[in-house]
């Protein structure tokens, strides 16, 4: 196997494979990046236990100045690679496989010598059903990534709860996650035709380097599924996660379908306000913020406090405020996350008791967004 | 005591002094800032067991639109009461200080109360001599520290050299710092008229803090000395450092005075050959590369091996070459960072043999700075 190539347009793809590679794992041959060489492209692949990224660099592309000299395969240390490439002096690269995998990369007058492994020994992507594809399109989904994956549970106890569910029923895609302390849930009717019905939980951690490629994309991605693996096309790139095993709780009635007090407030003096008061509830044992409403006055009163450190009291305007008169008390950094989501558009957020879930969307909820926390007893 | 400021002018101010603190100090009290009003200015003050940062507001300077009510002291806890000034709502503050110390802050409609502690329970600054002022240039002053901390060592065995050595006599001001693997030394003629002699140590790690400071000043600043301390007095701000007590080694006998091999690159170029070099040399137990100088065929060739990763070679074109053959190893760091703080001129690279130090200077030498580095014996 031996090419060469235009080092900066290389040191671009290379980074987007780098993201799946850990230098953690426990397979030696995933801290590995896999390079494939044919006659018409190279594909470059890594992967770590829950995603893969692999992505194919053609020939005919004229970017890259690729002259493949003979094909082949093998696995660089990834990291090592990396800081290799780019660090070498010249436009120019050239790598070479010789004997027993030993690699030449060669640019301008630096030539190293590192040791690489047998490709055979690397894992195998899993096989991908091509009839049985979604579209998507890219910013739609990212957005819907970005309102839901925040509310995944971070503990590994039930560990369904830390993906999100996704449910697709007549061109209907459902998105909804919770760490049983706060729920957010997204629904949008996607605009292709199709009659598939898909229900799947993709781990968080998969959905937030997922969303993070695909920022500034406006094409349509594909969706393939697998018995447990979803994968993801776009442009050249096939990036695949693992799907999470069992059956995702019903979430549908921890919504509630009506309130008894309702405020509302611009997103972001809101956050700010929020963001205050956790300053102090940070410092008490029971990170904790109290809002009185008082609809009579028209006035709604954040209070954070801390025994040690001391306390804060804080008198909002809200934008509307009906409804009965209320106390209630939550942890500031559900909210705060709540809240970062939705930008700078105004917010209802709605109560019904001291005791239950309240739930804060945006005033024209023409999303079908919704995001609901769950308030902590504090007497 | 109870002052109103334009919160965006204080946080400036606010954030020279916590520069000082520290959150892992076991001195309590140091934890805080000091607050001291009195009816023409403020004074915050920070400190850690090494610097200490005073800086002072005064009423008259309208940026900060101050209107001092009542004059009085307080030390408020430093991390947490930065946060707040930073996330309060408008651009006035308020910071009245009543019963036991309780400090309200008070910001639109946003009101914290926190604990405060009294500032007779914080350490006192050493007393300056004022009559015993040297006159500085900052700039100068800030590139003699750069070129000169590289050095200081880092182990606490010998803490004399944790810091750099200046001397200055007649007008000539001479650093130098050496963790006894390399040397930099830096020499530099005073404008200013005076016939002080001093003799003293500062700590690496104050001189960086203050050359941060110092970034962008063009104007003179004074240094005073006491006992064990040195001031340092720019503006409205004076930064205080700790000497570091003992005899400095005397090094002038290190600096050898001929050489036999003598190499010229430009500064860069050498730089990222070296760093590519040392990619490997890191993977290996014992960090160093090896430089190979040929001055009849007029090449050097840089050398870098791991028996795990691999190995690469390097022939670079010398500016200049010229003595007898040479084979020399080191460590790839220490030739990294003297490099660094040439920046992109053309260096002299002398040697006399395999095991004796070599020597970096600027090609055109008017600025009196030398790095030496200690190579390593590998046979």
């Amino acid at each position: 196997m031996k090419f060469s190539i235009n080092r900066a347009a290389f040191i671009k793809t290379l980074n987007i494979v780098q993201r799946a590679i850990s230098s953690k794992t426990t397979i030696p041959s995933l801290t590995g990046l896999k390079i494939d060489v044919t006659e018409s492209h190279i594909m470059l692949t890594g992967s770590n236990a829950d995603i893969s990224i692999q992505t194919t660099i053609s020939g005919a592309n004229p970017d890259y100045e690729l002259t493949i000299s003979s094909t082949g395969s093998v696995v660089l240390p990834a990291r090592f690679f990396n800081d290799i490439v780019k660090k070498l002096p010249d436009t120019e690269l050239i790598i070479e496989v010789g004997d027993n995998f030993q690699t030449e990369i060669k640019s301008g007058n630096s030539e190293f010598t590192i040791n690489g492994l047998d490709a055979n020994g690397y894992p195998h992507l899993p096989e991908i059903d091509s009839d049985n594809t979604i579209d998507l399109p890219a910013e739609i989904f990212r957005e819907v990534i970005g309102q839901t994956v925040i509310a995944v549970s971070k503990q590994e106890s039930r560990p369904i709860l830390t993906g999100v569910h996704f449910t697709l029923e007549q061109q209907k895609l459902a998105a909804v996650a919770t760490d049983s302390h706060r729920l957010s849930q997204r629904k949008v009717t996607l605009p292709a035709d199709g009659d598939q019905a898909y229900n799947l939980v993709i781990p968080g951690d998969s959905l937030k380097e997922l969303a993070y490629m695909l920022d500034g994309k406006k094409e349509q991605i594909q969706m393939n599924l697998s018995e447990n693996q979803a994968m993801f096309n776009f442009g050249t790139t096939r990036f695949y996660s693992r799907l999470l095993e069992g059956v995702y709780p019903d979430t549908s009635r921890l919504i509630p379908e009506s309130a008894t007090t309702n405020i509302q407030f611009s997103a972001m003096d809101l956050l700010a306000a929020v963001e205050r008061a956790s300053l102090l509830s940070h410092e008490s044992r029971n990170n904790v913020i109290k809002l009185t409403i008082n609809p009579n006055d028209k006035v709604v009163t954040i209070t954070g406090n801390s025994p040690d450190v001391g306390k804060v009291e804080e008198d909002l305007q809200p934008q509307e405020i009906s409804g009965e008169e209320l106390e209630i008390s939550f942890n500031p950094d559900y909210l705060k996350e709540a809240l970062r989501v939705f930008g700078k558009i105004n917010v209802e957020v709605a109560f019904t008791s001291s005791l239950r879930p309240f739930t804060i969307t945006p005033v024209d909820n023409d999303e079908d967004f919704i995001q609901l926390i769950t308030p902590v007893r504090t007497f």
